[in-house]
């Protein structure tokens, strides 16, 4: 990997990204749909679409500018969401996930992006694409709805792996840097670990030595490390990256979705309510739509995996045009930036023991 | 314990709650302000106040109805929300918390209420009033606003203790089943085991090991095992009563808190926005107040300690009057439901060894 391509992303030309368009809740109809909104926002942008050839093709040809800018892979089999990732791993060379892997894997795109089963993505795309050099435990990576000033918090790990040692929490404090910087623009991003409290004596013992291994990294990192967090910080605006195993950000990401679901339909109980409730939405409906549009998870739809050889956006399984759209554009927005090689160089520094660290080359990062 | 008492209460007479005065963020006018609220609505309801009795009796002086159903019991210290639990129990003994755990554990009060430093509390409490027999950690329990008929589910641990195996979860379903029992009327509670998938193979190993040994009591503690939930279901209405450990309970609370608080300051932003959205939140009012009213965590404020020989409430550090009323109105009801010993006779049980276990009288928890 050279510093050009380092600063450039890893593509000349255009923006190349591998699509498994099955394997969704709402089928491939939807994932061509939100294919044609990505596509009309960026003219660069080209496609490699994997699923049935026949349907695929039927689809495509509904949406003029995406014909020249799409190919089709023919892939029979489907990963569906009951699906075993043992299973898949082992039969599931035949399925439109597996072959969207492929297209990352032999450099033909930069990223993959999938609806389809999580647990079988995961694990599909450890065994065909392998870990970075250095990472023991590769993460999932979403974007929270925060105070922070960009308008999200990164957290990772939402359910890679149920365990993460110190040293994972480590490199996923480095990974989340990297992401925090090239997926979302912040150069010297606060990073924050997850805990019960934010004294210093609270929590796990291996809290307590990710605490010194993380705060130890944070200068030639360039991150800024905030300590302990707690989980009303995940909206709040005290770090951009928080950092936690795999168990507890997935219960924590699911609780959150939760909590605001019960929100929304509360609120539409309330406008629904009698004839001057329905009446006063009407007037307001400038208001809502407002409050409806910050708080409405399609806008961030896409985990992200971090730690392997090849970038992978997982779309949520049930999202729609937009959603898929907000995939898309995530996964351009991160082939553009080179991110899958400059978080390589990143994370290949912790495989060093911590006393024979050098710092990465600072071009690598930035 | 004999049967009458159980039925009836564990009180004769009127219901005496020990209250804390001191240690809240908002000092002791607010606390008074919120039992005389409580008193209001309660003829019955006496008070063990304990604080500076020179401060407590002016404030007291204020509500007429309260001079004859309070008394006062001078404590000259305060235990502060920066004070550590392992001070607080070695120099702690002129504090109005000891003092209101005090008036507890000899009997004069059954239940007591505290807006103090959460971890002094439980620290104070396991000391002054022991754990029940049978019970390796005790647990703090929360109500969490849900599409549950009830309106609410209960969670436990909050963050009494950071760690739980697979016999503390045990003891964590039959406390929670006796709570939702005993302070929410639920005859016949569904219990979850909060994990990362509902499938059975999903999760760390001591999950799966909690999964068998819940599944098993289910029949004989009346309560239905519904298997594992996720984060999304703490909001939802698939169980009553959700099992974890301390140290994801406590991420979870305050992710749901942190995610309603940032919802909240949207909804009031997107109804400042201009002078129309203003006309029209007017409009709204009454639509906006009864969703105000839903999602109002005073409303729900009270944490209680299960699994020690006497019950107590922690309500939240910044309870204003109605916060403070709420979590007597709570303390209340697990008075007269003779909640503490009806919790004993329930976790007594579990520390049979299984295979000796006999069913505990159907009397006992209903």
């Amino acid at each position: 990997m050279t510093g050009l391509q380092d600063k450039t992303g890893d593509m000349s030309g255009p923006t190349v990204l591998s699509v498994d368009a099955m394997g969704g809740d709402l089928g491939p109809a939807v994932v061509v749909a939100g294919l044609d909104r990505a596509a009309t926002k960026s003219p660069d942008l080209r496609f490699i679409l994997h699923g049935s050839a026949a349907e695929l093709e039927k689809l495509v040809a509904r949406h003029k500018q995406l014909k020249q800018r799409c190919e089709i892979r023919d892939a029979a089999g489907v990963v569906r969401m009951e699906d075993k990732p043992s299973q898949v791993m082992r039969n599931g060379k035949n399925t439109s996930m597996w072959s969207a892997l492929e297209s990352v894997r032999n450099g033909e795109a930069t990223v993959c992006v999938s609806c389809g089963n999580t647990g079988a993505l995961m694990a599909l795309s450890m065994v065909r694409l392998r870990k970075l050099p250095g990472v023991n435990r590769p993460a999932i990576a979403i974007l929270w709805p925060s105070r922070s000033p960009s308008g999200f918090n990164v957290m990772l790990d939402v359910g890679a792996d149920i365990r993460a040692d110190a040293h994972d929490l480590l490199q996923y404090a480095l990974m989340g840097t990297s992401y925090a910087r090239n997926g979302m623009g912040i150069d010297h991003p606060r990073v924050g670990l997850l805990n019960v409290g934010t004294e210093e004596h609270k929590g796990r013992a291996e809290l307590k030595e990710a605490h010194d291994l993380i705060g130890a990294r944070a200068a030639e990192a360039r991150f800024e490390f905030v300590g302990f967090v707690e989980g009303s910080d995940l909206p709040g605006d005290v770090a951009d990256v928080i950092v936690t195993d795999g168990f507890t950000g997935n219960v924590a990401l699911k609780t959150g979705e939760g909590t605001a679901s019960l929100i929304r339909q509360h609120l539409k109980d309330a406008f629904n309510y009698s004839f001057l409730s329905r009446l006063a939405s009407l007037l307001a409906v400038s208001s809502l739509k407002r409050l409806s549009k910050r708080i409405d998870p399609r806008r961030v739809n896409g985990g992200v995996f971090l730690g392997l050889n090849g970038t992978v956006v997982k779309s949520h399984g049930s999202a729609d045009a937009t959603g898929v759209a907000a995939a898309l554009k995530l996964a351009e927005q991160l082939a553009q930036t080179g991110f899958t090689g400059k978080l390589a160089a990143r994370v290949a520094s912790t495989a060093l023991q911590p006393q024979d660290a050098t710092p990465v080359d600072e071009e690598t990062d930035t």
